[in-house]
């Protein structure tokens, strides 16, 4: 019995080092040095390589370091038996909120234009819009996206949600089902997408979607770069239709040097940091399912194959 | 009888436009147009010059069409047996707690930075602060600052709050009295100043305030420039005691284009728009002070001459 942590784009060493001070009997090893491969039946994983998983013939659990397990399994046969578990933490979900809201208000609040203004040592005040007649439609209501919503609705914005099934989240208009979809981003001004990457919601911002958008209406992804049809955000930034996106995510990461994205006027960028994983608040569940594991317990946030989330 | 509206560096044309059509029986004269000097007995006042109500005998109420009144108590002698009004206007409370919360949120998740990096196309991920772990100062528990203080503290910031009355706000840590300022300021991450402009609080925000707070705090100045000793902050900034300083006032307004702050890298800059003046909901208080002056009534957000807020 063994524990594998398999990291790409990702240091491992304080994962191990935090994973090893909470499972001291546990052999713990860091991809590729693996002493004998068939021992290994608990994987710690970050965006493994195409079919790595393959190589290990008695994976049990494959547990995802983030609140996403797409990076898993769009990239590896799962193996049979085997079972999916991914990180719930409350932190991430306040991580999340805290980056939005940010967004949200240098937005309404010009940030960046008086940036600007300022390198040209320019005096000029600008309208500022408020939070009380601002719209923001929220796509995905899951852990994170439901406590968003609520948060968004608590501070007074005016809040609309999709997802797949129906939630009721207080202050938030709530919809589902593909043939609700356009009305709710009807006339929002703000766009956010939090939807898991699965093969229904792949693509699904298009240039049909942000034209339902209210005029000058901002689109934020922090979901993932598969969302999302990369031309069809620049046409409508320079049509006009959109006054801007917000970035988070890519669907190559880190964003290539000469992808346009980069120097578009109306675009701003983030290196995927709107909520970073606490090793250490990770690593304790990490450890928690290793013993449930042990134990034959049920694991804790384990993942719907079928859904996907 | 005949009101006069008397403003400098602010449009008046909007808001006699207003209070006529509010007041349709009263006399609206916009200086220096004056039929008869002596019927002037309602000012209208925004940064009026120097000694200027001397030219009118008969003022009896002055009215500021801000939420302050150090730029008429400063600039004037103030006529013998009149009385000063000011705006008090939810709406400003509301827009300058906004405007606060996304100049401390910017700072907490980097967002000058990361604008910076996508310049040059550089995919960095740096460490955010949260909400929770983040202690705020403010300076002036007045209607505006004892609105922003409870926000910030609902939100769930560490909120201490300093003014000349002891004041209960819920989740604020409140001082008063000068022997109590330090306190108040130390150890704290952002110090925000909302104090308004008394002999007493002329200059507060020098070299042995700023010291006071953590190291890396960032100040954000939203009173006064009159509040701060300019080259003390420049001080600050340049040993790294501070992180940032975020000014929306300054001593001279415009922000002349030679002053040093415009090119300091880590000073940002907005031209006095933390909180503007809502024309139509301003001249509702005004017209309504007219007609209470007219029927000898009491008036609507009279300041003490003794206090001077």
């Amino acid at each position: 019995m063994s524990i594998l942590i398999i990291f790409n784009n990702k240091d491992p060493e304080p994962w191990k080092k935090v994973l090893t001070s909470k499972l001291p009997n546990a052999i713990i090893e860091l991809y590729p040095t693996v002493e004998d491969i068939a021992a290994v039946d608990f994987v710690v994983c970050w965006k493994p390589e195409k079919n790595i998983l393959m190589q290990f013939p008695n994976i049990k659990v494959i547990q995802s370091v983030g609140a996403s397990i797409d990076h898993v399994t769009n990239s590896q046969v799962i193996p049979k038996n085997s079972k999916i578990t991914r990180i719930v933490d409350t932190k991430l979900s306040r991580d999340m909120w805290e980056f939005l809201l940010t967004i949200v208000l240098t937005q309404l609040k010009n940030t960046k234009t008086y940036l600007q203004q300022q390198e040209q040592r320019i005096w000029n005040q600008k309208e500022y819009k408020s939070i009380d007649n601002t719209t923001i439609t929220i796509l995905g209501l899951g852990t994170i996206g439901g406590y968003v919503a609520e948060k968004f609705a608590a501070l007074g914005f005016i809040v609309k949600g999709w997802s797949n099934s129906r939630k009721e989240i207080s202050g938030v208009e709530s919809f589902n089902r593909r043939e609700s979809f356009d009305s709710c981003l009807s006339q929002s001004d703000f766009l956010i997408n939090l939807l898991p990457l699965t093969d229904e919601t792949r693509d699904i911002i298009d240039r049909n979607a942000l034209n339902k958008l209210a005029n000058d209406a901002f689109f934020i992804n922090v979901g993932r770069g598969e969302h999302l049809i990369e031309t069809d955000l620049i046409e409508l930034l320079d049509t006009d239709k959109l006054a801007g996106a917000f970035l988070d995510v890519f669907r190559k990461e880190p964003l290539p040097k000469e992808h346009p994205f980069w120097q578009h006027s109306k675009i701003q960028i983030t290196p995927h940091v709107a909520s970073l994983t606490n090793v250490e608040s990770a690593a304790n569940q990490i450890a928690e399912n290793y013993k449930r594991f042990l134990n034959h317990q049920e694991l804790l946030n384990l993942v719907s194959l079928n859904k996907g989330y």
